[in-house]
């Protein structure tokens, strides 16, 4: 133990509270001068500033001693309530995650938040108001600053969803679990060709995004490898648009105006889905995200194995809440692969 | 003061974990003898009341001095995924639940419970483990134990839903906020009626919970109020069974099969409303709760004002842990009304 430590042992351990009391603000704006500093005017932050050094604060181990008291708390930011079809399947992912964690002895504790920069301000706040243990995050994107936040503080967490980087370290850096979209197109893909499909088109979301481009994948793969010399035209038969009914419909009648347009469509989200059938043309359609509005229709669907991945994010997180201190964190890496869940393409009668 | 507190002031203070380890029991069997005993053997019980005895532990008293240290944590039950197209309501009220509590310097804490006794036993064990402030309570229904339990034993909750009792004193016994479903289906009836309908039907689920009844209700008011001499033949207009799109469909081919059938229908969910749509007898549908499934189908629906719902079950709760201990806890009730949503009947292109 060095002289800076002794020198600490020497005074009462300051806390949020004490250096809130001495810059004479709130802990919650001292926690937000440390986490979410465009929040605070200048002058209060260095008063607060002035407070944590006079104090020797040092957030991150008041953070981290809390967390070895184990709160037994596990926190998930709730997304934006988006309304849409597929809404449902973070539903399903939070009610498995919850009965896994309490089967576990952890509870869940919600939080919402704006954008990444207020989702990393919250994470600062629990650490230090509710010392929760860990996080399970959602809606992982290309240099998602959060995850880059809890590394660099070496705060519990799990992503489900892919880190969606190229660079292959960037992968492994921490523990997620994610659902093989590409595998779910690419079977039902295969499932329409099978059924004696020829022209078999591809409804999806624009460019760009890990998700949108990892389940046109499945599909083009699919088209590429058994369509032999016909796959060519395949370019003719995709339309990629924002999700929703009315672009399903709008983007079937469109691809249905070109010369030989597809018989079948392999859909991103039941809401093409769901509008594609509803387009008039006759056209078979497979959907993703297996929800009750395409089970009330009757249309097939990619399912998720949200159960599996609530209950795999909590086992990585469990893990790594049990690692030794100082030693280098487990990481794991799981891509779990979907069902196709198939229809008769009316209403259940 | 009286003696045996002063007695009590010269021991250190009983907890849980004194009580387990005097016992030689988990601190969560302590819990369960105290909260479910019918999961704890009889000898293990015999131990640990012996132990509670020896060290004067008041599981009440020490849960009360917790909830006065503040933890603004609020705890709500998931309930079960029913994967049915109506269990978006639930999903948007905790949304707009977690957002409101955050507003005012609370989170939500999930927990899962397979029947109203775990419910029960789950209050006790967050109430002494994790000094949770309060409740809300949802899918209240008549003669309500857990509504009893917390009154009891003086912890603040407030129920989303009504205690669906006869007695008014019961009924104002506790704090609560519910949807008036009958006013919903009341709209959605003279909607149908002033569209120049006049065989309005009603497809509903079976007689004796409260929000069956209470939806039915809305429905044969309007009919009996407006209909004249025709009212006498709304009996043959109304068929009432289990939820879901199957139910619907054949609900609605019954009643077309009926002389002088109905041209249109009420009913008491979306998946009703889109098997009886489905049904190809051409008939008017309304539905109950604005599902993304009826919006995709462009089927109107009764909307629940969700956000003003988990608005108004904060602002009571938060009145409820403001209100000075000893004093009588303020309870209020508030019944709010339903939106009609209304949609073409085709679905949106």
């Amino acid at each position: 133990m060095g002289t800076l430590d002794r020198a600490e042992h020497d005074r009462p351990r300051a806390t949020l509270a004490s250096v809130a009391a001495l810059a004479q603000v709130s802990p919650q704006t001292v926690s937000n001068v440390l986490n979410a500093p465009h929040l605070v005017r200048a002058d209060t932050t260095a008063r607060v500033r002035e407070a944590i050094d006079e104090l020797g604060y040092r957030p991150l181990a008041a953070a981290r001693q809390m967390r070895t008291r184990r709160s037994r708390i596990i926190g998930l930011r709730l997304e934006p309530l988006r309304d849409g079809i597929n809404g449902v399947v973070l539903d399903r992912f939070l009610h498995a995650l919850t009965e896994e964690a309490q089967s576990g002895g952890y509870r869940v504790m919600l939080f919402t938040a704006h954008d990444d920069a207020d989702e990393i301000a919250q994470y600062g706040e629990l650490l230090v108001t509710t010392s929760i243990d860990g996080f399970v995050l959602t809606g992982t994107h290309h240099d998602d600053p959060r995850t880059t936040w809890l590394t660099e503080r070496a705060v519990p967490f799990v992503a489900f969803g892919r880190p969606w980087s190229d660079d292959p370290r960037a992968a492994r850096g921490h523990s997620w679990v994610d659902v093989d979209g590409a595998s779910g197109t690419r079977a039902a893909t295969e499932h329409l060709l099978a059924e004696g499909h020829r022209r078999v088109g591809y409804l999806g979301w624009p460019a760009g995004k890990g998700v949108a481009d990892d389940r046109r994948r499945g599909w083009r793969e699919a088209v590429d490898q058994h369509l032999g010399d016909l796959r060519a035209a395949a370019d003719a038969w995709e339309i990629r648009s924002e999700d929703g009914v009315a672009a399903g419909i709008s983007g079937a009648r469109a691809l249905l105006g070109r010369p030989n347009p597809p018989t079948a469509l392999v859909c991103a989200s039941d809401s093409l889905a769901i509008g594609a059938a509803a387009a008039g043309g006759g056209l078979t359609v497979i959907g993703f995200d297996d929800t009750p509005a395409a089970a009330a229709m009757g249309i097939s669907s990619v399912a998720q194995p949200l159960v599996e991945a609530a209950r795999n994010c909590f086992a990585l997180l469990h893990e790594r809440l049990d690692a030794p201190d100082g030693a280098p964190p487990p990481t794991a890496q799981r891509l779990l692969a979907p069902d196709l869940v198939l229809r008769a393409g009316t209403p259940p009668a």
